[in-house]
Formats: structure tokens, sequence, C-alpha cells
């Protein structure tokens, strides 16, 4: 494994080998690995990068894959370098992920100027969220200015991608019945645009049935705070058709954002949220993860479950047992 | 002041006397006083109990003082005994809360089975929360067996009395324009009940109206654990209308929820997480708070929006110097 040293030179000269191999070093779980990692991320980091960060959700079966394959394509057309990252908590599970395997993306992961990724594996939601956004700086750095990033909705994965890119497009199918049905709660909430895929051959009538349905919700919620109204639009990732109104969507967006001082503001929000999520999963894993409070802690529970103790007292005694010990 | 003793005999006799003091013990800040507050808590707890908790929010001006009179009124002429009790992060302000002072429930205050009492001041939200859960826990005790918790919409107040309640009743007023702009995110969601108030004399129309927008916005959320989907109502508290059908919807919530296991199911949840969010409070103000750390955090701080730092580094920085000071 070449030092840190050559891993930053070949990074910032673009070559996607040495960013592979930072990114190696990000994932993995032994100490020294992570120590380079740091050095080469802290080195990366001092690079100027004005790259922007796009989220991409929607449940499995929506067309993701195909959606980010054709949009990447376009957004390559345009002159950019693109990344594909993806947050997948049931990467951990050994089963394989919801997401699958990127190199599904057969077309994009030809292209010379697009650099694909798939989830961490081995870690919880936590660690995928670290490592993919160190990997984002990673990806910046070595030229990539165009970052998307996958999700599958599980758990709070929607809420971490939310918070690490600059907007984020829900995609979504035109069904039976309400179109509203059956979305997970908050995520309406967090879009800035909702996009109905599949909208081709009979499909159309549908789609832009649904749409109209969406711009009805979106109206019932206050709008965001930097004004944006979310957008809702139809396309088909796999007839390529609306994917230009999308793009031109999102970097007007972006382009408005710079221009009022939001994008900076949430991009400065955002890295403070992290290193406060940090600092608080970090005194929480310490805590829970102590081989001497576990068993402990099930007894406390039960006993508040049961009400036989009050949860302020259970934790205050367990807090006490935690000091004493270190 | 009397022993711990003499107050949980007085408690437990229903003797409003002593269920005060002990929960001006709950509220004071001396270290005596809170350790007294414990041991009386946890005499109160091993009493057996089958009150029933509602929390009613609701924007300044929605007239929740006067829906709660009449309801609490209505709940004692069934046979009740109603406390009332009230989060209001306000009251650690000096200037005074938005519930402001109980007394104005002037008919309520006057029955011999209502007991009311404000928010504690001088605490964080965090505190507050703690306290009016210790005080439920205390009313119960003496005998309370239904208890109203007033919360106004400020920050995080609406959630925390989510989670200590069995039924949550959102009260809001007809208007002008579209009836669910300016609805705090994720407010309808924890609703039970919504409750359009003041639809009296000429507001009767546009009452209705409301109450229809919000039936079609429910609509589109999924279904609650229980299977239970939130309710509209109309209501006159001024003119005491609709507010037996208010009673007959909560009391048929509860009875419900009490046959499918839910409600029970639901208490322990909600111990269970106080437990925890009890645990994480404590282990981050044990953090935040430190003298140290404060101004070491916001150097970092400094560093990590201008991401000159990643936030994951500068969480280590900052979580090393905490265990080495202590």
């Amino acid at each position: 494994m070449p030092t840190s040293d050559v891993l930053v030179a070949g990074i910032l000269n673009g070559d996607t080998s040495a960013l592979g191999r930072a990114i190696t070093l990000v994932e993995s779980q032994r100490k020294d690995h992570l120590e380079k990692a740091n050095t080469i991320i802290q080195k990366c980091l001092s690079q100027k990068r004005d790259a922007i960060r796009i989220g991409i959700t929607g449940v499995p079966g929506v067309g993701k894959s195909t959606f980010i394959e054709i949009l990447g394509k376009l957004l390559i057309a345009d002159g950019n370098r693109v990344a594909v990252l993806a947050v997948d908590p049931t990467s951990t599970q050994s089963k394989g992920s919801i997401l699958g395997d990127k190199t599904r993306m057969e077309h994009l992961v030809k292209e010379a100027n697009a650099f694909i990724r798939p989830s961490p594996s081995g870690v919880n939601l936590g660690g995928v969220a670290r490592k993919t956004r160190e990997t984002i700086i990673l990806c910046e750095a070595a030229g990539f200015n165009i970052i998307l990033v996958e999700t599958v909705g599980v758990g709070q994965s929607e809420t971490t991608v939310h918070g690490m890119v600059d907007f984020f497009l829900l995609l979504k199918l035109s069904g039976a019945g309400d179109e509203l049905q059956g979305i997970k709660r908050g995520i309406i909430e967090m879009a800035d645009a909702i996009v109905i895929n599949k909208a081709d051959g009979k499909n159309i009538k549908q789609a832009k049935a649904a749409a109209q349905e969406f711009k009805r919700a979106l109206h019932l919620y206050p709008p965001k705070e930097n004004g944006w109204i979310p957008t809702v639009l139809t396309c088909s990732a796999l007839e390529n058709k609306g994917i230009e109104a999308i793009r031109d969507l999102i970097l007007d967006y972006i382009e408005k954002n710079k221009i009022s001082g939001h994008f900076l503001e949430k991009r400065k929000r955002q890295n403070k949220n992290w290193l406060y999520e940090s600092i608080e999963e970090r005194l929480k894993s310490d805590f829970f993860d102590d081989e001497t409070i576990g068993p402990e802690l099930d007894k406390f529970a039960s006993k508040v479950m049961a009400e036989t103790i009050s949860p302020f007292q259970a934790a205050e005694q367990l807090i006490g047992m935690f000091k004493n010990k270190s």
C-alpha cells in the first residue's frame, strides 16, 4: 500500500485507483488503516472544492439505478465528473444489500468521468454515514464535482443522507389508489423535489395524476427555510424522457441557493451538526457498549417498564456505576 | 416541611396540600429537596394506578385554557378527578410563560376534584419534562385518574408531551386560506385527534370546511402503529358545544387500546424511552456543560464549519480531552 502522501498526490491528480485505495482505508476496521485514512482526509479537506451533493432516495423497484445511470450520463455529457455513492444500512447484513451491486449500472461504469462505489459494509448506519461522508471529501478532492448519494428508505438512512447533501430527491412510482399512502413519515418534508419515474407507455396518464396529487400535498407543508417549495416532476429513466428538466431544476436550485447564501449556510450547519452528532454518538457508544453496563441496563430497563423504578432514578444509578468504574 | 413518609401518606389519602408540597420538592433546585422528592416518587410509583394521560397542544390564542376548563368540568361531572399540568419551555424565562397563569381557569380551579399546577420554571425543557413526568406520578398516586398536560408549540415541547401521554390532541382554529399552512412539521403526525375550536356563530361553516381539509390531509398519512386513524372534530369551548363527542372519542380510544394491549405497550415503550433519554441527556450535559470543554468546543466548531478539520476528527480530539481530564 502506498504512503498517504502518494495517495493524496494521486487523489489530487484525479487518479481513481488512488481514490479507491484511500476509500478502502476509510472503510477498513483496522486502527492503522483508519489513522492513515484520517491523515489523507485531513490533507484532502484543505483543498478547495465546489462540488455539489445530491441525495436520491426511493423504495426498491422505483428504478433508482436506471435513473442514476441516465442522470449521471447526462451530467457527464455536460462536462462534469460524477461520483455515485450509496448509504445502505442493509449492507451490514451478510445477505447483501438492498441497493445491491453498483456494477449493474453497466453504462455509467464504463464512463471515464464516473466513479461508482457501493455502500461500505460491516458497520452500523452511523458507521456507513461517517464513511460515506469521508468518501465524499475524497471524491471531491479527486475532482468529482457532482456526488450522487443513493439511499433506500430503511430506518434513518434517508435522514442521514438528507444531512449530507445539498439537494434531496425522492423518486416515486405512480400506482393504483392513493399515491401518498405508504410514504414514510417525514420523507416528503425532506424532499427538495419529488420525481415520478416510469412515466412511459400507458403509465403516463397515471404518473401525471400522481404528480398532481403530490403537488397538492406539498402545498400543505410550510415552505422551507430557504423559501423553496419542493417541485414535482415526472420522467422515464428507461426512455430517457424528462431527465434534462430534472437536471435543470437541480442546477437552478443550487445556483439560487449559492446566490442567496443558503448553500454555504446549509453546508456549515451540516458540518456543525456532524460534529455534535459525532460527539454524542461517541459518548453513547462509550456508555452503551460498556461490558459492565450492558447487563445492568437490561435489568434496569425491565424495572422501568414494570414501573418499579422511575426512569430518572434508574438513569442516575446507571450513570453512577459507569463513572465509578472508569 | 413534613417528612417524606407523612407526605406520601397524605398523597395516597388524596390530600392536595400534601401533593402540592411534594411537587414543590420535585421542582426545587436544592439537592436535599430532590433526594426527598426521589424517596416520595419511589413510594408513589409502587401504587397501582389506572389514570389516563391526555396531551393538549395548540398555538396561543386557540383557546386551550377555555377548552381544558370545559373538558375538565365535564370529566369531573362524570365522576373523575382531574389534574391539569403544563409543559411550557417559555416558563424558564423571567418574562413569564406563554401558557401563563393557570388560575385563569377560574371555574375549574374551584372544583374539589380538580388540581391545577402551572409549568415548573427556571429549568430547561428537559428539566420541565422530567419534573412534569414526576408530577404525573404524584398526581396519579393522589387519586387523580385523568391527567391533562397542556403545552404550546415551542421547540420540542410537543414531542416531549407526546412522549408522556396516552392520547395527544391538537387544538386548531379555522382561518382564512389554507388551513394547513403554518402547522409545525411533524405535529399532524403526532395527533390522535385534531379539534377545530371556536366553531360557533359565523365561524361554524368555516370550521367545518377546515375539518374537511384536515380529514383529507390526515388521509395522506399512513395509519398509526395501533391502526388508529386520527379523528377530526369541531367544538366551541366557549359555548360548550361538541365537548361530549371529544370526551367520548378519547375514552373510546383508551378503551380500544387497553383491550388490544397497545395502551400498556405504549406506556412501557414510553418508560423505556425515558430511561434512554435520561441517560443520554446526562451523558451530554456532563460533556457539554464541562468548563474545560466549552471554549474548546467553540474553537473546533469554527474549524469544522470552515472545513479545516473533519467533524469526526474534531469530535475525537474533544472526547480525548474530556477523558484525559476526568
